[in-house]
């Protein structure tokens, strides 16, 4: 794939570093590939970041055929860019292109242009501790027809954002609501793919659990309304009775790259790790009984998101006494490790940017 | 609301109504408004078609914060413009919002937006019998911001599009195929909301029934599997044994207009209307017994799509012989005939536009 590079010749000043939050600030740049049918993906380029233009028409503003990633570059300190497992970024995009209906674009394709991108803007990538440059890649539908059917022709745009720590000040353990009215997805729908109407379906219920103190909503499957599938934006992780164990993927549940790294490293560490259904009924009678003894997220965002508190209707359940679990911190300090630099990459999940 | 009106000063050629088809061509003119936490809706105008400039971060893009309407106008041999039912539009958009976090909008401030721009455009509603002026108002949240959260701006368009006879030549019924693999919306979702992920969920299956012949979905309940709920942009009824049948609102399909209007005249003919649970169980016993009479799709598009033949697994079901039952042309007579002005609009239907 050749990539056109224009340069911004209007650099914006670089964002002080203590105060990035999260998702505000965008880079000089954009990457930007069409489709046309008939033609393919084609005209891969990066511009300086600007405005689309599109028609009021264009299919992405009335049925959502929109997809999008996530994922991180990191400056070392060594000074090296690295990329965390953007191949599975690139193996998820395609997965869910596929249910929505939009064309995949090659695997090497999508992490050449993350990484294009991310190389003519590598002086964003900030450094204090915990900070990132976020990678959003996403593709709309761009056909201007009312009709409902799969678009003719699609943007894929990459753009960055200077990200803050997650944690201020160490794993801050958060407060998870058990959501038992409103549904996220369900099995033969699209909660696998990211694509905008999942979180369209979750916001109300963000709203409800923001405003009785909760920070994430935890969904529970769409039929029968019992088992755990996943947070807003993490999968869900639980140590219970010395066993790693987290909700199997079941086409309802993102496929997280953290999920999956999770996983592996516990594996190699010598845990037993079982991927199946986990129903509430089941964490509450382990709470009881003293074998909840872990609960945490994992997510590009936080990578690991420790829980310490846990509410289902009238219930509430306080874990590993509100504080962070030993295996939440090891498994937070190894993916962290490897992301800065300061860890060994055994397993190759690292892809440098130049 | 104050409406402020810029007219175009380049207006397009009006386009051949007999070669009109649905959703791709656009009018003068274009009514737009917009939200900023705080100050509410703001700004309405009528101003010249064109594209919108968005931030590629703006969260439409992202989480499908979007819903919309379809409506339309329709000018009657009396030379005379009419809406139907716009206030149902209305009452619907404010029922969509909510389950969105959209902020709402007050009723007659939309029937005004819609009244408005479309009589700015009255010269671009075809005459034709069967054609229409097709009318789409969308809201888009606006905020460039990647966090997962409400929008704090929205911009709430309506374009227009004029659009050919949905018959050429009679009611041609169609053949339906009935979803067993993936599911549109599941209750608890938003399934009964108009917007896009709903539409973009329902594509793959589309996809595959356009590949066998037939030119709908019919959705199962994401539940069991095994009750009817609606078509892809119909709700859908069906005559068993003399009854009217359709399925209940039960939150996961459109309260469709249409459907809201059949089920009216049908109690005023005297039928007996059922609205409940169809299971597809009942419908290839009835039709075993010679029970399945009629059975047609309602919506603004067709208003009335009579079903020859439906799909089930490896039951195909072919209904009155393939043919339209009386029900259906009676409605779609009595239906169009109120819209044309050829009809008493005995139950205060009709809005007209001047
Ligand atoms: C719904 C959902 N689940 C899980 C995750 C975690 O996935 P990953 O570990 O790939 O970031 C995310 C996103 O980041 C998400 O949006
Ligand atoms: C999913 C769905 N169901 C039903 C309908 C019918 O609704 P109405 O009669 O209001 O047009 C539509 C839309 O037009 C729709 O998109």
């Amino acid at each position: 794939m050749e990539i056109k590079i224009e340069r911004t010749k209007n650099p914006k000043a670089k964002p002080d570093q203590k105060n990035l939050g999260f998702g505000h600030i965008f880079t000089d740049h954009m990457f930007v590939m069409n489709y046309t049918e008939g033609k393919g993906w084609h005209d891969a380029r990066v511009v300086p970041f600007e405005n689309l233009s599109l028609s009021p028409a264009a299919m992405v503003f009335h049925y959502g055929q929109e997809m999008f990633e996530g994922l991180k570059a990191y400056k070392g300190e060594d000074g090296r860019a690295r990329l965390f497992r953007p191949e599975m970024n690139a193996k998820r995009t395609n997965a869910s292109n596929e249910r929505l209906c939009i064309p995949k674009i090659p695997e090497e394709d999508f992490v050449e242009a993350v990484r294009t991108v991310v190389s003519v803007d590598k002086d964003w990538i900030p450094t204090e501790k915990g900070t990132s440059l976020y990678i959003r890649p996403f593709i709309i539908a761009t056909d201007a027809f009312l009709g409902v059917a799969p678009s003719k022709t699609y943007m894929f745009i990459i753009i960055l954002s200077p990200s803050g720590a997650y944690y201020e000040s160490g794993l801050a353990p958060v407060g998870i609501w058990i959501e038992d009215e409103y549904v996220r997805a369900v099995r033969g729908g699209m909660g696998f793919a990211k694509t905008g109407g999942n979180y369209a379906a979750s916001l109300i219920a963000q709203v409800k659990a923001h405003d009785d103190g909760y920070s994430q909503v935890l969904w529970l499957d769409g039929v029968e309304r019992k088992y755990i599938e996943e947070v807003g934006a993490m999968n869900i992780f639980f140590k219970i009775d010395g066993k790693i164990v987290t909700p199997m993927l079941n086409g309802s549940i993102l496929p997280g790259i953290t999920r999956n790294s999770v996983i592996t490293l516990c594996k190699e560490w010598g845990y037993e790790v079982e991927e199946r259904k986990v129903s509430v009924d089941e964490l509450l009678e382990a709470q009881k009984s003293g074998k909840l003894e872990e609960c945490f997220g994992t997510g590009t965002a936080a990578v690991i998101s420790p829980v310490g508190k846990l509410r289902y209707k009238d219930d509430v359940m306080v874990i590993s006494g509100g504080e962070i679990g030993p295996v939440s911190a090891r498994i937070y300090d190894e993916i962290t490790g490897i992301q800065g630099g300061t860890k060994e990459d055994k397993l190759g999940w690292i892809t440098f940017v130049d």
